[in-house]
């Protein structure tokens, strides 16, 4: 059994997972506060792929918690490569949530010569960043955490 | 010495290398001849990620042809490693790259209600969409190449 930093069953993962999960939620809840998101796709695909990351999130959280608790081993190979591919879809998808978000917002905020966000539609456009800067953080954890997962995998 | 799919001195390695190198060149040379791309910073952005891709794949490309031409092994720590980290920065900046550019094609094409592809500015986004498509070709391949140099590296 490896000892690492993240690992399924530690309090380190758990911390991870947590993160995770309230991190991807924040996001969805500013991303949803703001008036006109629905107008861009990236936008709503953003909370799409947070929502999957929330979800996804808190069920291994509640697994680590019920492994610390009951002194449960979840390394075994099987749970490892389950493991594995839900963190790398979900990771690839929630990156890509993000990116395009990202780049929608910048457009919005710099590189249009009307600014979109000072005169009519008036987005919102510091909530639409915090909800990206929310959603790479996240992603950040969650790509920790995916990387473990791999290399767990592979020293088995 | 490990023999998977696409590892560093192999013709299938080889192979990876000259499709990321090739797609990722497309799809810079299509960006570069869509007029009005230098408007939106994801596009820019694009460009600059995908330039770094196929300067890195043409590198790595050289390198497996010159391992198979000497017959070399290539797998090393330290050499993995360092491919390893390569990878894996190109990767997430090309993945940025092509999601960012992809939200904002998007949004041209079909969340405004003005058609910005058809009427005035009238931007050239079949173009804008390919160059998008071939990034995320070229990132496909890369994402292959880096779980295997990772997958190597842990597996030392």
């Amino acid at each position: 059994m490896k000892e690492l930093f993240g690992s399924p069953g530690r309090v380190s993962g758990f911390m991870l997972r947590t993160g995770q999960c309230l991190f991807a939620a924040a996001s969805v809840v500013f991303m949803l506060s703001a008036p006109g998101f629905y107008n861009s796709t990236a936008f709503c695909y953003l909370i799409a792929s947070m929502g999957l990351l929330t979800l996804w999130s808190f069920g291994l959280a509640c697994l680590d918690l019920h492994a610390l608790r009951s002194k449960k081993n979840l390394q075994n190979p099987v749970l490892v490569s389950l493991f594995v591919v839900g963190d790398w879809v979900t990771s690839i998808l929630s990156l890509a949530g993000a990116c395009s978000a990202a780049g929608v917002v910048v457009l919005y905020a710099r590189d249009f010569k009307k600014d979109f966000c000072r005169s009519p539609p008036h987005f919102a456009c510091s909530r639409f960043q915090i909800s990206v800067v929310l959603a790479f953080i996240s992603w950040f954890f969650l790509a920790i955490s995916s990387h473990v997962m791999f290399w767990l995998l592979a020293a088995f």
